[in-house]
């Protein structure tokens, strides 16, 4: 998808909600349980109950390897209906991979080739050459590590160099010599705030892939008074708030709402 | 696997080296490719003729994910294969993860649970809380990049920070304090030579698995010179450059007796 075909897509549908499938298997409702294939089963309903308040979904690559061969059934089968059914919903693998080049070129081979995935999370730790091997599909797409949502994200990224810069801003200046801002964006939790302003210094017009409020506590509102471009130049995604709000029968109903709440907030937000 | 029984491991058997198993469908020799399981009937043959040689087995998790659902039937079947008939040699899953808690929580229920391995790489951009679940499993190990092989190296690893500390330095001090020398490794570039000093001086006793020699030109003398201690300390690994030693049928031969040569130096180099 190019960045063009996803402004489209939030200004048509005036939400820039990303959708993440973190499907535990001890977390979804009973009843799916005897479904030959019960993450997939409840990534469907899911999908087809939350697909006309969102932009993009956003498997989380864990959550299916935890369960081995199974979970990767389970994560191409989604895939494979994402592409079928939703070909203008952008994708992102949430895997937060970054090798050596040779090894990265594999793991891009697997989201861009093998599964047919817009983008996937990138971390910046091993540098260029880790990094460019996923930027040599036409129309794909890098998300690269920033700051992120987590307490950890104070360990290294906030570091401040010997000229005042901090990590997550070399990582943001650096990347701009290997990608551009129709192929990269970069991943800021919603919880770093006043943040978004330092962010925006570097990257004016990148998109943001935001995770982080929801479950893990950070303001919508204040990721869009910060971060928001004319563009839109945000994708903030909520996992657990939307796809656990419910544990019965009714789970993807009370989904489906949870997420048009959300998508409600977003176009209010996209008005200002 | 214990600290004292790998170095156990390496005293017996002198030697510290580690068979990367980087094991790519379209570099394997082409009469395997009629096997019901073409990467596992590879590495069965190259795991059977390089054991004696070596201490541990480092599968890439990238070259498996890359072919979806029959990679991880190969990966799965492999780490069986090991558990199965080489339960004193270190299995290490070269994955370099890392996410907020919750997800690596996941990722260490993959590779400690659902698969039966002894350590994983990961990578530590996120800090704390990205790599603190993978320490909660008595005798499984947690591998963090530290100063790794390539060139990208260079883009952030080396930075130095308003108190002079390199960044991949603070990772090397910051993480003592999630683990210790019994549950944590770190990976350092045999192609960093002199830096391992400096590496030292912050762990003096930790076990470093060490890439890079082979294919990737880094010098084996001179990461023992400065890198080895009194236990060792050091899992060297090599991967092209064994197993594709050779194309033909006599591809395991090959690989068993170069995996033997490095192995002569290291028993050479241990001496000293």
């Amino acid at each position: 998808m190019t960045r063009q075909e996803l402004i489209n897509q939030i200004r048509e549908k005036k939400t820039f909600l990303c959708v993440g499938l973190d499907t535990d298997i001890k977390k979804i409702p009973e009843h799916l349980l005897k479904e030959e294939d019960p993450i997939f089963a409840f990534n469907k309903a899911i999908i087809d109950a939350t697909a006309p308040y969102c932009v993009a979904y956003k498997p989380n690559l864990a959550f299916y390897e935890s369960m081995g061969v199974k979970g990767w059934l389970s994560f191409e089968a989604t895939i494979k209906y994402l592409n079928d059914n939703y070909p203008n919903h952008f994708i992102i693998a949430d895997a937060k991979r970054g090798d050596i080049g040779n090894t990265s070129s594999m793991y891009a081979r697997t989201f861009f080739e093998e599964c047919n995935l817009d983008s996937v999370t990138v971390a910046p730790y091993m540098g260029e050459d880790s990094v460019s091997p996923f930027l040599q599909y036409e129309g794909k797409w890098v998300i690269l590590l920033a700051l992120t949502s987590n307490k950890g994200s104070h360990d290294f990224q906030l570091t401040t160099d010997e000229n005042g810069e901090r990590l997550f801003e070399k990582v943001l200046r650096k990347s701009q010599e290997w990608g551009n801002k129709d192929n990269m964006m970069y991943v800021v939790g919603a919880t770093q705030g006043r943040m978004f302003e330092d962010i925006r210094k570097i990257v004016p017009e990148h998109f943001l892939l935001v995770p982080g409020i929801g479950a893990q506590g950070g303001s919508l509102e204040e990721v869009c008074k910060y971060g928001m471009t004319k563009d839109c130049g945000l994708i903030v995604n909520s996992s657990r708030a939307i796809i656990y709000a419910d544990k019965t029968e009714n789970f993807a109903k009370v989904a489906g709402e949870e997420a048009k709440k959300v998508a409600e907030q977003m176009a209010a937000l996209l008005n200002n």
